[in-house]
Protein backbone atom coordinates (compact mmCIF):
# COMPACT_ATOMS: atom_id res chain seq x y z
CA UNK A 1 0.00 0.00 0.00
CA UNK A 2 0.88 3.39 -0.37
CA UNK A 3 0.38 6.09 2.24
CA UNK A 4 0.06 9.61 1.38
CA UNK A 5 -0.58 12.43 3.67
CA UNK A 6 -1.95 15.66 1.55
CA UNK A 7 -4.05 18.71 1.75
CA UNK A 8 -7.21 18.98 0.10
CA UNK A 9 -9.84 21.73 0.71
CA UNK A 10 -7.24 23.53 3.28
CA UNK A 11 -7.58 20.20 5.18
CA UNK A 12 -4.81 18.34 6.63
CA UNK A 13 -5.84 14.40 5.53
CA UNK A 14 -3.88 10.73 5.02
CA UNK A 15 -4.86 8.23 2.48
CA UNK A 16 -4.42 5.07 0.89
CA UNK A 17 -2.96 5.77 -3.16
CA UNK A 18 -4.85 3.49 -5.53
CA UNK A 19 -2.65 0.54 -7.59
CA UNK A 20 -2.94 2.95 -10.89
CA UNK A 21 -1.55 6.09 -8.81
CA UNK A 22 -4.47 8.36 -10.13
CA UNK A 23 -6.65 8.76 -6.95
CA UNK A 24 -6.25 8.75 -3.45
CA UNK A 25 -8.83 7.31 -0.63
CA UNK A 26 -8.62 9.17 2.85
CA UNK A 27 -8.93 7.18 6.40
CA UNK A 28 -11.33 8.66 8.79
CA UNK A 29 -8.72 10.50 11.40
CA UNK A 30 -10.08 13.43 13.55
CA UNK A 31 -8.54 16.52 13.12
CA UNK A 32 -5.65 16.01 15.81
CA UNK A 33 -4.21 12.55 14.01
CA UNK A 34 -4.36 13.90 10.61
CA UNK A 35 -1.88 16.51 11.63
CA UNK A 36 0.36 13.78 12.65
CA UNK A 37 0.14 12.43 8.97
CA UNK A 38 0.73 8.49 8.57
CA UNK A 39 1.98 8.45 12.31
CA UNK A 40 -1.42 7.76 13.80
CA UNK A 41 -1.91 4.26 11.45
CA UNK A 42 1.75 3.36 11.75
CA UNK A 43 0.94 3.63 15.67
CA UNK A 44 -1.90 1.45 15.17
CA UNK A 45 -0.50 -1.04 13.40
CA UNK A 46 2.62 -1.11 16.15
CA UNK A 47 -0.05 -1.66 18.57
CA UNK A 48 -1.71 -4.72 16.94
CA UNK A 49 -4.59 -2.87 15.18
CA UNK A 50 -5.00 -3.61 11.48
CA UNK A 51 -5.23 -0.81 8.97
CA UNK A 52 -8.73 0.84 8.90
CA UNK A 53 -10.30 0.59 5.52
CA UNK A 54 -10.25 4.20 3.73
CA UNK A 55 -13.78 5.59 4.08
CA UNK A 56 -13.59 9.03 2.52
CA UNK A 57 -14.37 9.41 -1.36
CA UNK A 58 -11.19 9.05 -4.20
CA UNK A 59 -10.18 12.28 -4.98
CA UNK A 60 -7.71 12.40 -7.76
CA UNK A 61 -4.35 12.72 -6.78
CA UNK A 62 -4.14 15.78 -9.25
CA UNK A 63 -6.74 17.82 -7.12
CA UNK A 64 -4.76 17.58 -3.86
CA UNK A 65 -1.52 18.88 -2.56
CA UNK A 66 0.60 16.11 -1.19
CA UNK A 67 2.94 16.84 2.24
CA UNK A 68 5.07 14.71 3.65
CA UNK A 69 4.06 11.40 4.58
CA UNK A 70 5.29 12.61 8.21
CA UNK A 71 5.07 15.96 8.12
CA UNK A 72 7.05 16.74 11.24
CA UNK A 73 8.21 13.08 12.74
CA UNK A 74 8.20 12.58 16.22
CA UNK A 75 12.14 13.28 16.97
CA UNK A 76 15.27 13.66 14.69
CA UNK A 77 15.41 11.51 11.96
CA UNK A 78 18.57 8.99 11.98
CA UNK A 79 20.47 9.37 9.21
CA UNK A 80 23.64 6.99 8.05
CA UNK A 81 27.00 8.47 6.41
CA UNK A 82 29.40 6.69 4.63
CA UNK A 83 26.78 3.76 3.65
CA UNK A 84 27.63 2.97 -0.12
CA UNK A 85 31.19 1.75 -0.98
CA UNK A 86 31.39 4.02 -4.43
CA UNK A 87 30.60 6.77 -1.64
CA UNK A 88 32.76 5.90 0.75
CA UNK A 89 35.49 6.58 -1.73
CA UNK A 90 34.51 9.39 -3.47
CA UNK A 91 34.68 11.16 -0.28
CA UNK A 92 37.80 10.00 1.64
CA UNK A 93 39.65 13.22 1.25
CA UNK A 94 36.57 15.46 2.74
CA UNK A 95 33.94 14.76 4.68
CA UNK A 96 35.29 11.57 6.18
CA UNK A 97 39.18 12.47 5.94
CA UNK A 98 39.70 12.59 10.13
CA UNK A 99 37.11 9.38 10.42
CA UNK A 100 38.15 5.90 11.06
CA UNK A 101 39.92 4.48 7.82
CA UNK A 102 37.66 1.18 8.02
CA UNK A 103 34.45 1.79 6.60
CA UNK A 104 33.42 -1.57 7.55
CA UNK A 105 33.88 -1.20 11.17
CA UNK A 106 30.95 0.76 12.64
CA UNK A 107 27.86 2.70 10.95
CA UNK A 108 28.29 6.37 11.06
CA UNK A 109 24.74 7.62 12.05
CA UNK A 110 23.74 11.37 13.00
CA UNK A 111 20.44 13.30 12.88
CA UNK A 112 18.18 15.87 11.10
CA UNK A 113 16.28 17.70 12.87
CA UNK A 114 12.54 16.55 12.05
CA UNK A 115 11.21 20.73 11.53
CA UNK A 116 13.45 20.73 8.30
CA UNK A 117 11.03 17.91 6.39
CA UNK A 118 9.19 19.43 3.86
CA UNK A 119 6.89 17.66 0.55
CA UNK A 120 7.43 16.41 -2.90
CA UNK A 121 7.55 19.65 -4.80
CA UNK A 122 7.96 22.12 -2.61
CA UNK A 123 10.90 24.59 -2.18
CA UNK A 124 14.40 24.09 -0.90
CA UNK A 125 15.58 27.32 0.97
CA UNK A 126 19.54 27.94 -0.33
CA UNK A 127 20.47 29.78 2.93
CA UNK A 128 22.32 32.64 1.02
CA UNK A 129 26.36 32.38 0.53
CA UNK A 130 26.93 33.91 3.41
CA UNK A 131 25.43 31.05 5.84
CA UNK A 132 26.89 28.16 3.31
CA UNK A 133 28.20 28.22 -0.51
CA UNK A 134 28.11 24.13 -0.65
CA UNK A 135 24.36 23.10 -0.25
CA UNK A 136 24.02 19.68 -1.71
CA UNK A 137 21.70 16.43 -2.50
CA UNK A 138 21.82 13.33 -1.16
CA UNK A 139 19.24 10.82 -1.97
CA UNK A 140 18.54 7.91 0.06
CA UNK A 141 15.86 5.02 0.77
CA UNK A 142 14.39 5.95 4.21
CA UNK A 143 13.10 3.34 6.69
CA UNK A 144 10.20 3.86 8.69
CA UNK A 145 9.89 1.69 11.87
CA UNK A 146 6.29 0.17 13.08
CA UNK A 147 6.79 -1.56 15.87
CA UNK A 148 9.57 -0.21 18.48
CA UNK A 149 11.38 -1.79 20.31
CA UNK A 150 15.42 -1.52 21.95
CA UNK A 151 18.10 -4.52 21.43
CA UNK A 152 16.30 -5.38 18.39
CA UNK A 153 18.96 -8.19 16.46
CA UNK A 154 19.21 -8.68 13.04
CA UNK A 155 16.86 -11.57 12.49
CA UNK A 156 13.94 -9.70 14.03
CA UNK A 157 14.96 -6.50 12.19
CA UNK A 158 13.00 -6.72 9.22
CA UNK A 159 9.61 -7.28 11.17
CA UNK A 160 9.88 -3.58 12.75
CA UNK A 161 10.07 -2.21 9.05
CA UNK A 162 6.94 -0.54 8.34
CA UNK A 163 7.73 0.37 4.98
CA UNK A 164 10.10 3.11 2.89
CA UNK A 165 10.14 6.32 1.80
CA UNK A 166 12.59 8.88 -0.16
CA UNK A 167 14.78 11.39 1.66
CA UNK A 168 16.75 14.00 0.52
CA UNK A 169 19.19 14.23 3.00
CA UNK A 170 20.21 17.79 1.97
CA UNK A 171 23.73 18.56 3.76
CA UNK A 172 25.44 22.21 3.75
CA UNK A 173 28.71 20.61 3.27
CA UNK A 174 30.93 23.59 5.12
CA UNK A 175 29.10 23.21 8.07
CA UNK A 176 28.96 19.59 8.12
CA UNK A 177 32.81 19.76 8.13
CA UNK A 178 33.41 22.26 10.00
CA UNK A 179 31.60 20.97 13.54
CA UNK A 180 33.08 17.67 13.04
CA UNK A 181 29.38 16.41 14.28
CA UNK A 182 27.11 16.67 11.44
CA UNK A 183 23.69 17.26 13.21
CA UNK A 184 23.91 21.24 12.38
CA UNK A 185 24.73 21.23 8.18
CA UNK A 186 21.93 18.74 8.07
CA UNK A 187 18.96 20.35 9.81
CA UNK A 188 18.66 23.65 7.99
CA UNK A 189 15.51 24.96 7.60
CA UNK A 190 13.61 22.82 4.39
CA UNK A 191 16.83 20.35 4.00
CA UNK A 192 14.80 17.20 3.96
CA UNK A 193 12.46 16.74 1.30
CA UNK A 194 10.44 13.64 2.03
CA UNK A 195 7.95 11.69 -0.24
CA UNK A 196 5.72 10.81 -2.09
CA UNK A 197 4.63 8.81 0.16
CA UNK A 198 5.24 5.73 2.46
CA UNK A 199 5.35 2.37 0.69
CA UNK A 200 4.15 -0.48 2.82
CA UNK A 201 7.22 -3.45 3.87
CA UNK A 202 4.86 -5.84 2.01
CA UNK A 203 4.93 -4.07 -1.35
CA UNK A 204 8.91 -3.12 -1.53
CA UNK A 205 11.95 -5.24 -0.22
CA UNK A 206 14.28 -2.29 0.57
CA UNK A 207 17.16 -4.64 0.24
CA UNK A 208 16.71 -4.78 -3.38
CA UNK A 209 15.91 -1.47 -5.08
CA UNK A 210 17.82 0.94 -6.77
CA UNK A 211 18.32 4.99 -6.08
CA UNK A 212 18.97 7.05 -8.99
CA UNK A 213 18.98 10.82 -8.34
CA UNK A 214 19.26 13.74 -11.18
CA UNK A 215 20.01 17.69 -11.20
CA UNK A 216 18.35 19.60 -13.98
CA UNK A 217 17.69 16.20 -15.50
CA UNK A 218 21.43 15.46 -15.22
CA UNK A 219 22.12 11.87 -13.86
CA UNK A 220 24.18 12.26 -10.95
CA UNK A 221 23.73 9.24 -8.38
CA UNK A 222 22.24 5.51 -9.14
CA UNK A 223 23.05 2.91 -6.85
CA UNK A 224 21.32 0.00 -5.66
CA UNK A 225 20.51 -0.45 -2.05
CA UNK A 226 22.75 -4.49 -2.25
CA UNK A 227 25.73 -2.12 -1.97
CA UNK A 228 24.64 -0.79 1.07
CA UNK A 229 28.04 -1.20 3.39
CA UNK A 230 25.39 -1.72 6.67
CA UNK A 231 22.20 -3.39 5.28
CA UNK A 232 18.81 -2.64 7.08
CA UNK A 233 19.30 -5.00 9.49
CA UNK A 234 22.45 -4.02 10.96
CA UNK A 235 21.34 -0.64 11.18
CA UNK A 236 18.23 -1.30 13.25
CA UNK A 237 20.32 -3.45 15.65
CA UNK A 238 22.83 -0.93 15.85
CA UNK A 239 21.10 1.91 16.34
CA UNK A 240 18.26 0.01 19.25
CA UNK A 241 21.13 -1.02 20.90
CA UNK A 242 20.39 0.42 24.39
CA UNK A 243 18.03 3.17 22.33
CA UNK A 244 14.50 2.20 22.53
CA UNK A 245 12.90 2.57 18.78
CA UNK A 246 9.50 4.48 18.36
CA UNK A 247 6.82 3.57 15.78
CA UNK A 248 7.34 6.52 13.01
CA UNK A 249 11.18 6.46 13.83
CA UNK A 250 12.56 7.14 10.35
CA UNK A 251 15.85 5.54 10.11
CA UNK A 252 17.81 7.08 6.16
CA UNK A 253 20.10 4.74 4.84
CA UNK A 254 22.77 6.43 3.59
CA UNK A 255 23.66 7.90 -0.48
CA UNK A 256 24.92 6.66 -3.55
CA UNK A 257 28.11 7.82 -4.96
CA UNK A 258 27.79 11.03 -7.19
CA UNK A 259 26.99 13.85 -4.60
CA UNK A 260 27.82 17.40 -5.64
CA UNK A 261 31.04 17.21 -3.63
CA UNK A 262 32.39 14.19 -4.97
CA UNK A 263 32.27 16.32 -8.52
CA UNK A 264 35.38 16.81 -10.33
CA UNK A 265 35.57 19.96 -9.43
CA UNK A 266 33.14 19.80 -6.72
CA UNK A 267 29.11 21.57 -7.50
CA UNK A 268 26.46 22.86 -5.27
CA UNK A 269 22.99 23.54 -5.90
CA UNK A 270 22.02 27.22 -7.10
CA UNK A 271 19.20 28.62 -7.12
CA UNK A 272 16.76 26.83 -9.50
CA UNK A 273 18.45 23.83 -9.80
CA UNK A 274 15.94 20.91 -9.21
CA UNK A 275 16.53 17.93 -8.18
CA UNK A 276 14.40 14.56 -8.81
CA UNK A 277 15.05 11.26 -6.81
CA UNK A 278 13.46 7.93 -7.82
CA UNK A 279 13.49 4.78 -5.98
CA UNK A 280 11.99 1.53 -7.45
CA UNK A 281 9.16 0.63 -6.45
CA UNK A 282 8.59 3.87 -4.13
CA UNK A 283 8.30 7.03 -7.07
CA UNK A 284 9.80 10.61 -7.25
CA UNK A 285 10.63 12.80 -5.12
CA UNK A 286 11.50 16.29 -6.77
CA UNK A 287 12.44 19.98 -5.21
CA UNK A 288 13.72 23.02 -6.66
CA UNK A 289 16.01 24.98 -4.83
CA UNK A 290 15.40 28.87 -4.33
CA UNK B 1 11.07 32.17 39.27
CA UNK B 2 11.93 28.08 39.48
CA UNK B 3 9.31 26.48 37.67
CA UNK B 4 9.06 22.58 38.35
CA UNK B 5 6.82 19.64 36.65
CA UNK B 6 6.05 16.93 39.35
CA UNK B 7 3.54 14.54 39.95
CA UNK B 8 1.12 14.71 42.81
CA UNK B 9 -1.70 12.00 43.25
CA UNK B 10 -1.46 10.38 39.72
CA UNK B 11 -1.70 13.51 37.92
CA UNK B 12 1.11 15.63 36.04
CA UNK B 13 1.19 19.07 37.01
CA UNK B 14 3.57 22.08 36.52
CA UNK B 15 3.93 24.69 39.11
CA UNK B 16 6.15 27.41 40.64
CA UNK B 17 8.34 26.74 43.51
CA UNK B 18 8.53 28.80 46.31
CA UNK B 19 11.10 31.72 47.06
CA UNK B 20 11.91 29.23 50.10
CA UNK B 21 11.68 25.72 47.93
CA UNK B 22 9.62 24.35 50.23
CA UNK B 23 6.25 24.56 48.29
CA UNK B 24 5.26 24.30 44.81
CA UNK B 25 2.17 26.20 43.55
CA UNK B 26 0.39 25.01 40.51
CA UNK B 27 -0.73 25.99 37.23
CA UNK B 28 -4.25 25.67 36.05
CA UNK B 29 -3.12 24.09 32.50
CA UNK B 30 -5.52 21.26 31.10
CA UNK B 31 -4.61 17.80 30.98
CA UNK B 32 -3.09 18.14 27.55
CA UNK B 33 -0.66 20.73 28.25
CA UNK B 34 0.10 19.61 31.45
CA UNK B 35 1.59 16.03 30.00
CA UNK B 36 4.25 18.79 28.50
CA UNK B 37 5.63 20.10 30.93
CA UNK B 38 6.79 23.77 31.45
CA UNK B 39 6.33 23.89 27.78
CA UNK B 40 3.49 25.34 27.53
CA UNK B 41 4.27 28.55 29.95
CA UNK B 42 7.35 28.72 27.57
CA UNK B 43 5.52 29.10 24.17
CA UNK B 44 2.94 30.85 26.01
CA UNK B 45 5.87 33.41 26.44
CA UNK B 46 7.17 33.54 23.58
CA UNK B 47 3.91 34.38 22.25
CA UNK B 48 3.86 37.43 24.30
CA UNK B 49 1.63 36.86 27.15
CA UNK B 50 2.59 37.00 30.80
CA UNK B 51 2.87 33.61 32.69
CA UNK B 52 -0.08 32.68 34.34
CA UNK B 53 -0.23 33.30 38.11
CA UNK B 54 -0.55 29.82 39.77
CA UNK B 55 -3.90 29.39 40.81
CA UNK B 56 -3.70 25.63 42.60
CA UNK B 57 -3.00 25.12 46.74
CA UNK B 58 0.65 25.49 47.71
CA UNK B 59 1.33 21.76 48.17
CA UNK B 60 4.63 20.58 50.20
CA UNK B 61 7.65 19.69 47.78
CA UNK B 62 8.06 16.97 49.78
CA UNK B 63 5.04 15.76 48.77
CA UNK B 64 4.98 15.53 45.44
CA UNK B 65 7.42 13.93 42.86
CA UNK B 66 9.66 15.98 40.66
CA UNK B 67 9.74 15.28 37.00
CA UNK B 68 11.76 16.58 34.73
CA UNK B 69 10.44 20.02 33.40
CA UNK B 70 10.71 18.98 30.13
CA UNK B 71 9.48 15.08 30.40
CA UNK B 72 9.85 14.78 26.65
CA UNK B 73 11.82 18.23 24.85
CA UNK B 74 10.16 18.73 21.69
CA UNK B 75 12.76 17.46 19.73
CA UNK B 76 16.02 16.04 20.33
CA UNK B 77 18.00 18.29 22.69
CA UNK B 78 21.18 20.13 21.15
CA UNK B 79 24.40 19.35 22.97
CA UNK B 80 28.00 21.09 23.00
CA UNK B 81 31.05 18.91 22.61
CA UNK B 82 34.58 20.49 24.12
CA UNK B 83 33.78 23.62 25.33
CA UNK B 84 35.29 24.22 28.14
CA UNK B 85 39.51 24.54 28.06
CA UNK B 86 40.33 21.91 30.88
CA UNK B 87 38.19 19.56 29.50
CA UNK B 88 39.32 19.70 26.00
CA UNK B 89 42.41 19.25 27.40
CA UNK B 90 41.86 16.09 29.48
CA UNK B 91 40.12 14.44 26.55
CA UNK B 92 42.39 15.27 23.64
CA UNK B 93 43.45 11.74 23.48
CA UNK B 94 40.51 9.98 23.16
CA UNK B 95 37.42 12.02 22.47
CA UNK B 96 38.76 14.49 20.31
CA UNK B 97 41.67 12.31 18.98
CA UNK B 98 40.50 12.76 15.34
CA UNK B 99 39.02 15.76 15.41
CA UNK B 100 40.35 19.61 14.18
CA UNK B 101 43.14 20.58 16.71
CA UNK B 102 42.04 24.03 16.99
CA UNK B 103 39.19 23.81 19.81
CA UNK B 104 38.55 27.60 19.47
CA UNK B 105 37.53 27.35 15.27
CA UNK B 106 33.93 26.31 15.76
CA UNK B 107 31.83 24.48 18.67
CA UNK B 108 30.76 20.77 17.88
CA UNK B 109 27.31 20.15 18.03
CA UNK B 110 25.81 16.81 17.83
CA UNK B 111 21.90 15.79 19.85
CA UNK B 112 20.39 13.34 22.48
CA UNK B 113 17.11 11.68 21.89
CA UNK B 114 13.98 13.53 24.05
CA UNK B 115 12.89 10.43 24.97
CA UNK B 116 16.32 9.89 27.15
CA UNK B 117 15.43 12.45 29.03
CA UNK B 118 14.68 10.95 33.02
CA UNK B 119 13.54 13.39 36.32
CA UNK B 120 15.97 14.20 39.39
CA UNK B 121 15.91 11.26 41.64
CA UNK B 122 15.07 8.56 39.00
CA UNK B 123 17.49 5.76 38.42
CA UNK B 124 19.93 5.89 35.45
CA UNK B 125 19.96 2.03 33.27
CA UNK B 126 23.22 0.74 32.52
CA UNK B 127 23.20 -1.01 29.40
CA UNK B 128 25.25 -3.72 30.72
CA UNK B 129 28.69 -4.44 29.67
CA UNK B 130 28.06 -6.07 26.42
CA UNK B 131 26.36 -3.16 25.15
CA UNK B 132 29.05 -0.57 26.97
CA UNK B 133 31.21 -0.84 29.96
CA UNK B 134 31.73 2.58 29.94
CA UNK B 135 29.32 4.88 31.09
CA UNK B 136 30.20 8.20 31.74
CA UNK B 137 28.70 11.23 33.20
CA UNK B 138 29.19 15.13 31.63
CA UNK B 139 27.41 18.11 34.33
CA UNK B 140 25.81 20.67 32.44
CA UNK B 141 24.36 23.72 32.59
CA UNK B 142 21.47 24.02 29.76
CA UNK B 143 19.54 26.68 28.20
CA UNK B 144 16.64 26.68 27.28
CA UNK B 145 14.94 28.71 24.43
CA UNK B 146 12.22 30.82 24.67
CA UNK B 147 11.02 33.36 21.82
CA UNK B 148 12.92 31.35 18.89
CA UNK B 149 13.90 32.60 15.61
CA UNK B 150 16.62 31.86 13.04
CA UNK B 151 20.11 34.01 12.33
CA UNK B 152 19.97 34.85 15.54
CA UNK B 153 22.96 37.41 16.24
CA UNK B 154 24.93 37.05 19.24
CA UNK B 155 24.20 40.39 20.66
CA UNK B 156 20.40 39.55 20.30
CA UNK B 157 20.71 35.71 21.42
CA UNK B 158 20.41 36.60 25.11
CA UNK B 159 16.74 37.62 24.40
CA UNK B 160 16.11 34.40 23.31
CA UNK B 161 16.89 32.10 26.58
CA UNK B 162 14.06 31.77 28.60
CA UNK B 163 15.51 30.30 31.58
CA UNK B 164 18.02 27.72 33.03
CA UNK B 165 18.34 24.11 34.34
CA UNK B 166 20.80 21.16 35.23
CA UNK B 167 21.31 18.20 32.57
CA UNK B 168 23.63 15.24 33.09
CA UNK B 169 24.81 14.73 29.45
CA UNK B 170 25.55 10.51 30.04
CA UNK B 171 27.87 9.30 27.88
CA UNK B 172 28.69 5.35 27.00
CA UNK B 173 32.42 6.45 25.76
CA UNK B 174 33.12 3.59 23.24
CA UNK B 175 29.56 3.99 21.66
CA UNK B 176 30.50 7.68 21.12
CA UNK B 177 34.19 6.89 19.60
CA UNK B 178 33.76 4.00 17.20
CA UNK B 179 30.55 5.74 15.26
CA UNK B 180 32.41 9.06 15.14
CA UNK B 181 28.86 11.07 15.39
CA UNK B 182 28.23 10.82 19.14
CA UNK B 183 24.00 10.80 18.96
CA UNK B 184 24.01 7.50 19.60
CA UNK B 185 26.32 7.17 22.25
CA UNK B 186 24.81 10.15 23.95
CA UNK B 187 20.61 9.12 23.63
CA UNK B 188 20.45 5.82 25.38
CA UNK B 189 17.45 5.46 27.14
CA UNK B 190 17.51 7.36 30.61
CA UNK B 191 20.97 9.03 29.12
CA UNK B 192 19.69 12.60 30.01
CA UNK B 193 18.75 13.42 33.90
CA UNK B 194 17.44 17.05 33.63
CA UNK B 195 16.16 18.98 36.33
CA UNK B 196 15.15 19.85 39.21
CA UNK B 197 13.38 22.64 37.91
CA UNK B 198 13.63 25.59 35.18
CA UNK B 199 14.98 28.91 36.52
CA UNK B 200 14.43 31.89 34.60
CA UNK B 201 16.67 33.92 32.92
CA UNK B 202 15.60 37.23 35.29
CA UNK B 203 17.11 35.04 38.35
CA UNK B 204 20.18 33.47 37.16
CA UNK B 205 23.00 34.57 34.77
CA UNK B 206 23.73 31.58 32.99
CA UNK B 207 26.86 33.36 31.82
CA UNK B 208 28.46 33.65 35.71
CA UNK B 209 27.82 30.38 37.40
CA UNK B 210 29.51 27.63 38.93
CA UNK B 211 29.08 23.69 37.90
CA UNK B 212 29.93 21.04 39.75
CA UNK B 213 29.74 17.23 40.58
CA UNK B 214 30.46 14.77 42.44
CA UNK B 215 30.57 10.90 42.55
CA UNK B 216 28.98 8.83 45.51
CA UNK B 217 30.31 12.28 47.48
CA UNK B 218 33.59 12.35 45.74
CA UNK B 219 33.97 15.86 43.87
CA UNK B 220 34.82 15.34 40.26
CA UNK B 221 33.96 18.46 38.43
CA UNK B 222 34.03 22.02 39.44
CA UNK B 223 34.05 24.74 36.44
CA UNK B 224 32.36 28.06 35.59
CA UNK B 225 30.67 28.79 33.40
CA UNK B 226 32.60 31.89 32.32
CA UNK B 227 35.22 29.45 31.13
CA UNK B 228 32.87 27.74 28.27
CA UNK B 229 35.11 28.21 25.03
CA UNK B 230 31.95 29.33 23.13
CA UNK B 231 29.53 31.41 25.17
CA UNK B 232 26.05 31.07 25.00
CA UNK B 233 25.31 34.05 22.98
CA UNK B 234 27.84 32.42 20.09
CA UNK B 235 26.11 28.66 20.55
CA UNK B 236 22.71 30.70 20.17
CA UNK B 237 23.79 32.55 17.17
CA UNK B 238 25.91 29.28 15.62
CA UNK B 239 23.04 27.11 16.03
CA UNK B 240 20.16 29.56 14.90
CA UNK B 241 22.72 29.49 11.48
CA UNK B 242 19.99 28.88 8.99
CA UNK B 243 18.19 26.64 11.35
CA UNK B 244 14.90 27.78 13.28
CA UNK B 245 15.10 27.52 16.95
CA UNK B 246 12.04 26.84 19.07
CA UNK B 247 10.07 27.68 22.12
CA UNK B 248 11.58 24.68 24.56
CA UNK B 249 14.49 23.81 22.81
CA UNK B 250 17.69 23.14 24.88
CA UNK B 251 20.82 23.43 24.46
CA UNK B 252 23.08 21.63 26.46
CA UNK B 253 26.43 23.66 26.96
CA UNK B 254 29.06 21.33 27.07
CA UNK B 255 30.74 19.60 30.32
CA UNK B 256 34.03 21.44 33.01
CA UNK B 257 37.16 19.09 33.44
CA UNK B 258 36.84 15.76 35.37
CA UNK B 259 34.62 13.21 33.72
CA UNK B 260 35.73 9.70 34.50
CA UNK B 261 37.49 9.30 31.00
CA UNK B 262 39.46 11.97 31.67
CA UNK B 263 41.13 10.15 35.26
CA UNK B 264 43.71 7.96 35.39
CA UNK B 265 43.20 5.40 34.80
CA UNK B 266 39.56 6.10 32.76
CA UNK B 267 36.79 5.43 35.66
CA UNK B 268 33.76 4.81 34.49
CA UNK B 269 30.19 4.73 36.31
CA UNK B 270 28.76 1.13 37.66
CA UNK B 271 25.94 -0.37 39.53
CA UNK B 272 24.82 1.80 42.79
CA UNK B 273 26.80 5.02 41.67
CA UNK B 274 25.42 7.74 42.49
CA UNK B 275 25.81 10.96 40.53
CA UNK B 276 24.84 14.51 42.16
CA UNK B 277 25.76 17.82 40.26
CA UNK B 278 24.84 21.24 41.47
CA UNK B 279 25.14 24.81 39.87
CA UNK B 280 24.89 27.97 41.38
CA UNK B 281 21.55 29.34 41.55
CA UNK B 282 19.30 26.38 39.66
CA UNK B 283 19.97 23.72 42.72
CA UNK B 284 20.47 19.74 42.56
CA UNK B 285 20.43 17.11 40.09
CA UNK B 286 21.02 13.62 41.62
CA UNK B 287 20.58 9.80 40.10
CA UNK B 288 21.20 6.92 41.12
CA UNK B 289 22.92 4.25 38.16
CA UNK B 290 21.48 1.06 38.38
Amino acid sequence: MRLATFVHQGQRQVGLVSADGQTVTPFSLNTADAQRGVLPLIEGVAAGKSLPAPTGGALKLADVKLEAPLPVPRRNLWCVGRNYHEHAKELQGSVFKNNNSNPAAWPIVFTKVPECVIADQADVLLPGDDISPQIDYEAELAVIIGTGGKNITKADAMKHVFGYTIVNDVTARDVQMRHQQWDMGKSFDTFCPMGPWIVTADELDGQHTRVRCWVNDEPRQDGRTEDLIFDIPTLIETISRGITLYPGDVIATGTPAGVGLGLTPPTFLKTGDVVRIEIDGIGTLQNRFV
